[in-house]
């Protein structure tokens, strides 16, 4: 018996295909955030657990953490989620720097899940985040940055759509009418988070555990009906939350504005289950009715520096995941092909003598920037082209024993079938014209 | 007291010109690569701990593995080193692909050392890999495509050199002439491979045990002091090492041929610590008097799909950290200046007009691919061009109450001070300025 070949449980092998996708996920990532002048930054894939437990939730820590303890006895985890490294980082510098930083990274990390679609135990995570930027303004931001990725992967208001909510207003909901208390409001939290999955009467079993009386079941029935910007308005005027409600209700006159309201719709059950956000939350969600899930989280938080005993900084900030994104770009046909690597020459050899003559022509060629795929044992002529092709090369270049001595190639343009015969001291004409 | 702001023992926080050099040196690296035609891959950074434990020698397992049992009862580690994991996953394909197999990758990777100059417990690695090229070839290429990277990297052959032996040379030294078991040549590799940085007592002491008679230890101390390629191939012929020395004499009649042996030292301590290596083995050196360590290895390894049950494949590869390389470049000057990320356009706003209006012809340069930097809160006149400065914008726009009503906008040169007025409407002609 061997070792087993397969990846860890619930983790994936990026073969080259697979890599070259990861590759062209991220560059679009790195573009947007450039489009908006975002900085890159990473933290260590470890950090201490106590990072975790002061602001990430319950769950994560006893149930979906991978933790344990070093030989110099730290308690430490695999980083789950990006938030707390970059308030950890923020923290130390943000008293120097102009403000608004905008940062973003692209981590891996782990969650101890039950692997399913769209959800594994390794991902890769989109993470941009504003701090110090004055409040509405860094919402409306990341806002536009996220629909700025969707759009240069190539997809539209048809095909995905941004849920959003405001935590001030659930929060004032929860504590002001329905009278819970902070234990309690989490509960519903919970209970708000999954009500669209689990069905009507798991949800009806749920809260009838919260012991509501009639009038507060109204109330929240009613919050939980409301599916459009014009129906929270009405519930904030009916309920006097005019207060709660103002940076939600600015934020979506900037988006009008902006005529980036295509893209938003209201969805009282978007709260998100993290801990640390205080104002808009949002979700965005694949609209194909075959593949209805969120493709990415997040929103405003104010107190994240508090656990570094430093003065809030207002953030806001979004993770989106490399696994539900590609299965939203494969279910929309949005992917480019990315099965073969793109070569400029493929450069065969005939006899030992050719290749000797092509592993020199190559090293010149490569300085000068040409991509050149070497064959490293001679091939009989009819083999070469069919390989070429293969290996994504636009050209293909043949060496043997007379070409070494003429000191000269040709090279055959797979694409317009014509052929050239060039000395080999024309490194930039042959570079130029391989590079086309 | 809060919590702590530091990165976990041994770990990086990437601020952003620490990531941007990290994402310069990672770019390097994929365009070497792709120069010779090598393809993405990327494993988990968890596996097994007997994938570990087969091949990667005991120091590893004892004492430098991150490693610990999962929630379902696996005993696991972070990645140390990528081989083990390259290997796993070409034996899962390697029987249908075309060979040579090409692959690169740059994963995050940990151990746990004592923090010291270059040596870190998380780094990132540059691994290349060529699997079942004929013997010699792949050996070859795999040295080409390192010093292609320092090349272009912009180091000669005065600031690095690559040092290089042979295993199958030093396994017959130890094993025909010195007469030890595999236990004691294990034992001697050890001595050997830190020969140098003990100190000559300090290595007479480590000898003194092996316990060598005389006519022994005089070969073998002949064979240290070897410091040449003619002095190995007299050790060679003296020796009747021959056949052991085939694969090595062809090496170094091969590079003679491409130019590369001015590149090259022979080095009879470099024997490697890891256990599958089985030809030729390679460290590169940087050569500057204060920084004189080993920057990358690597070599041929004929078996690592045994473990597998799988045919021996042929492989040659190295491994180069990103701690060290970024020593190397920063000791001989040649690290660009990236503490400024570049920018397009700094549009500015007077007012809160101007405000709106800047976001809104900033979404449609974005959509153009202008890379634009707004300030989210009107400026002061005066305060705006040392800002775009310091933000690494070459390009200025400011808009106010009158510019918005008018739809134009002013945009200054930084460079060359020139000052333009453009209509909003005339969005290509803007873009095509700001993308000079």
């Amino acid at each position: 018996m061997g070792l087993s070949k397969k990846p860890y449980k619930g983790t994936r092998d990026f073969f080259p295909t697979d890599k070259r996708i990861r590759d062209y996920l991220f560059s679009k990532m790195t573009e947007a955030a450039h489009l908006f002048g975002y900085e890159p930054y990473d933290g260590p894939m470890i950090e201490e657990v106590a990072l975790y437990s002061a602001k990430s939730g319950e769950e994560l820590i006893n149930d979906q953490i991978y933790s344990f303890t070093d030989r110099g006895e730290r308690f430490v985890a695999i980083r789950p989620e990006m938030t707390p490294t970059v308030a950890r980082m923020v923290a130390q510098i943000h008293k120097e720097e102009a403000k608004p930083i905008r940062w973003y990274s692209i981590p891996n990390l782990m969650r101890y899940e039950r692997p399913q679609r769209g959800r594994l135990r390794e991902h890769w995570q989109y993470n941009c985040d504003i701090f110090g930027a004055p409040v509405g303004r860094g919402e409306l931001e990341i806002i536009q940055l996220a629909i700025q990725l969707f759009k240069n992967l190539g997809a539209n208001s048809d095909q995905f759509e941004i849920r959003l909510n405001d935590r001030r207003i659930v929060d004032s909901t929860f504590k002001k009418f329905l009278g819970l208390n902070d234990q309690e409001a989490l509960q519903l939290y919970k209970i708000v988070d999954k009500s669209k999955k689990i069905g009507p009467e798991a949800l009806e079993k749920e809260l009838s555990k919260m012991g509501f009386v009639a009038e507060k079941r109204q109330i929240f029935d009613s919050y939980l009906k409301l599916d459009s910007f014009e129906g929270i308005a009405q519930f904030i005027k009916n309920n006097n939350l005019q207060e709660e409600a103002e940076g939600l209700l600015y934020f979506i006159e900037q988006t009008k504005q902006l005529g980036l309201d295509k893209y938003l719709v209201y969805d009282p059950t978007i709260v998100r289950g993290l801990d640390y956000y205080t104002g808009l939350v949002f979700e965005i969600f694949d609209k194909h009715p075959d593949n209805r899930r969120a493709l990415c989280g997040g929103g405003a938080y104010a107190d994240l520096l508090k656990i570094f005993n430093e003065k809030p900084l207002h953030g806001v900030g979004f993770g989106l995941g490399d696994v539900t994104l590609r299965d939203f770009l494969e279910i929309h046909n949005l992917l480019p092909d990315l099965k073969v690597q793109e070569n400029d020459l493929f450069l065969a050899a005939m006899d030992d003598t050719g290749l000797d003559g092509a592993l020199k022509l190559a090293g010149t060629l490569r300085d000068n920037g040409v991509r050149v795929l070497t064959h490293l044992e001679p091939v009989k002529f009819k083999k070469i082209f069919p390989l070429a092709e293969k290996k994504g090369a636009r050209f293909v270049g043949i060496l043997g024993e007379q070409e070494v001595k003429d000191q000269n190639i040709q090279i055959k343009d797979l694409e317009t079938k014509d052929q050239t015969t060039h000395s080999w001291s024309e490194i930039e004409e042959i570079t130029k014209l391989l590079k086309l």
